[in-house]
């Protein structure tokens, strides 16, 4: 069997039936379903039964990103958009032109999988990573970083990031803090893959590609706004979560309205907030990421040993409850980890509203303990800008305290 | 010094005045400030000046709950409901009787502090904690089981749990899993202390209290349902969350609507959903609850060492990604885990939907590795369940999928 046969796959009590692709990984078949949905089987105790050979051309050029050998003419019209890759349901969509890790791919290759793209931008494609989002690390987030900063160094006038919906959001945290864009950085996904009828897949890819030819020069995610193929909302990057397994409009801005949105029909981009205009910043790039920062969320009966785990760690995020408390016995035990030189920060796992550990004696003991409050830093991006910040910043408290990345939104305790 | 004298306490930068109060802890003063709000101060390094001696009566009789030495007299065409204190922000309203732990007070105590509440019910009351609420823990959940089952025992036609707002949601999950009630068990909390102008705690508690005279024998949570001070919601206890650090109207049902409401003008509780009616079940107690439960908040970056904590556990509940995912390293150690002997128990980070972990093949390695799915249980609240089910359940894989009380909600996923 050989990339391009049509092939049947039994694994368990599993069949799969499509077209073998290229895969990075020694260990996985790759499996191009009917419907343009892969799947990934492990290899061990697999059986393989060749259909037909070579049902499907996969070209093994290695087409570079800028331009290269696509059939596809360049528009001077058009602006072009950066397609970066990096997995998950909605890449899927896009076949694999070469099983290498650094593979690339073309304008024809984007037109194929999502022909609604054609005549809105010039494209160029790359792939930084193929895993399922739950497997995203750090060291990905830096590649990706630096992936996006060479697009838009070369002259790409948008970029669009497909990512599985899993952990986007810490992703696109990641690159809200990495980057300084004078473009749009415009993360999209799918909750529901090209083979079915409800896929958000096309839409979504759509309204990315519109909201990275816009004025809005953030870190942004789009996706579906409602459960109808209408509009895309447009969520910054640092205050987005993913609120409900499986809807297609699982995504929402955390204490706020989107920043935009992105209408499906008349390809009408709109903000309705304040927002970072094109151009208005210059390109930069400060990639460093410290691994060493943990999150801890605090429920009642927990062990205070969990706190053992960050004992010497540069970073923990505690994810109280309230106005950010934790058990008062918790409380010598944080102070040993500040004291051992670990940056303890508080977050809320109310997740709206604002830390304010001066009501409560619990609160005022934490911050005597040396403890920093993030606002109302979502506890998820709070670890993403602990971790930049501790490698970046000067005075990392003082940072964790101001809005670096909208991250941080209107003071919301009303007794302030 | 002594308990009803007006006092002037400084300690640190900051001066309190008001009446001193009778204290459980020995090194705790307790100062009554104008407009009824207590505050706890240290003892060590507080200066306490006299302003004046005896300006309050303190009334050192330990008044029974039953009736006891009241002034106001037990009205038969009335129904009687209890009110259970466990202290937070709305029960420094109401002043001490005695210094014991074991502290009662009687209807003129709560008369005293809510005048709103008379003519609705006859009142008994009792003091099973007075702790802020992020202190409070397995053990006492199950003295307040105790304390609920005895008050209907004794012929309570509603009981109303006063508790801090903190981690009522969890108190109120534990109290539905050990109890089964013909009569309403509704807890109520204050997200602003009686000596501010916006203070919740009078109209949460009238609400709670017509709530408790109502036909819904569920454990409910009582708080604003918005802004203003027209209606209060009641959320099922198991599906409530405090969804914001300091607004009024900070508890929502999560996926779906609130169970009923209480109009403050009108005195109308209205139910929209089915619920489970008054005297439809017989009493029962299942108060056992293991302790030996954690829940650990999956994110990316995360140190696989978190999984150590949990070796050994009981219990482990597991804040996943998603439709219920990792990071597939997590996925060996998870399976040793449960070879160990720990049950674990997969939730979702998303708050909304159900797990779903037949989807992906991260999903499915877990399953294999004998995780159990919590549907969409909300993750506090598997935690009790957890811990309810491994002292009382015969299976408890079983259990944790199957819903006892409203936890978990008609199927969410769409492709089932």
């Amino acid at each position: 069997m050989k990339p391009g046969d049509r092939v049947r796959v039994d694994r368990d009590d599993r069949t799969f039936e499509g077209v073998l692709l290229p895969s990075s990984d020694d260990d996985q078949l790759v499996v191009k379903l009917e419907g343009g949905y892969n799947v990934g089987v492990d290899r061990g105790g697999a059986e393989v039964a060749v259909l037909a050979e070579d049902v499907y051309e996969i070209d093994g050029t290695d087409s570079t990103g800028d331009g290269g050998e696509s059939e596809i003419e360049f528009d001077e019209e058009l602006p072009t958009i950066s397609l970066i890759s990096t997995g998950g349901t909605i890449a899927s969509t896009v076949d694999y032109r070469t099983g290498a890790v650094t593979a690339q791919f073309d304008a024809e290759d984007v037109l194929r999988a999502v022909p609604d793209l054609a005549g809105r931008a010039n494209y160029r494609g790359r792939v930084v990573a193929n895993i399922l989002s739950e497997n995203m690390e750090p060291p990905i987030w830096q590649d990706l970083a630096r992936a996006v900063h060479e697009e838009i160094e070369n002259g790409a006038d948008g970029v669009v990031v497909m990512h599985g919906t899993d952990t986007m959001q810490y992703s696109a945290s990641a690159l809200a803090f990495m980057l300084e864009t004078p473009v749009p950085i415009v993360f999209t996904g799918s909750q529901r893959s090209a083979d079915r009828p409800s896929s958000d897949n096309v839409m979504n890819a759509v309204c990315a590609v519109e909201a990275a030819k816009s004025d809005c020069a953030e870190v942004l995610v789009c996706m579906h706004a409602s459960e109808s193929d209408d509009v895309c909302a447009l969520h910054r990057g640092t205050r987005v979560r993913k609120n409900h397994t499986s809807r297609r409009d699982a995504f929402e801005t955390v204490g706020a309205e989107p920043l935009g949105d992105v209408d499906y029909e008349s390809e009408t981009v709109q903000f309705h907030r304040k927002y970072q205009h094109r151009d208005e910043r210059d390109l930069s790039l400060a990639d460093g990421l410290s691994e060493d920062v943990e999150l801890l969320k605090f429920t009642p009966g927990m062990d205070p040993a969990f706190l053992d785990v960050a004992e010497g760690s540069a970073g923990l995020i505690l994810e109280g409850t309230g106005l950010g408390h934790v058990h008062t016995d918790f409380i010598p035990r944080i102070e040993e980890l500040v004291e051992g030189g670990t940056t303890v920060v508080m977050t809320s796992q109310c997740l709206e509203g604002r830390i304010c550990d001066r009501v409560y004696d619990t609160g005022r003991d934490l911050l005597e303990a040396g403890v920093i409050e993030a606002g109302d830093t979502v506890p998820g991006t709070a670890k993403v800008k602990l971790m930049w910040a501790l490698e970046n910043a000067e005075s990392v408290a003082e940072t964790m305290e101001t809005s670096l990345a909208g991250e941080l939104q209107e003071r919301s305790v009303p007794w302030e």
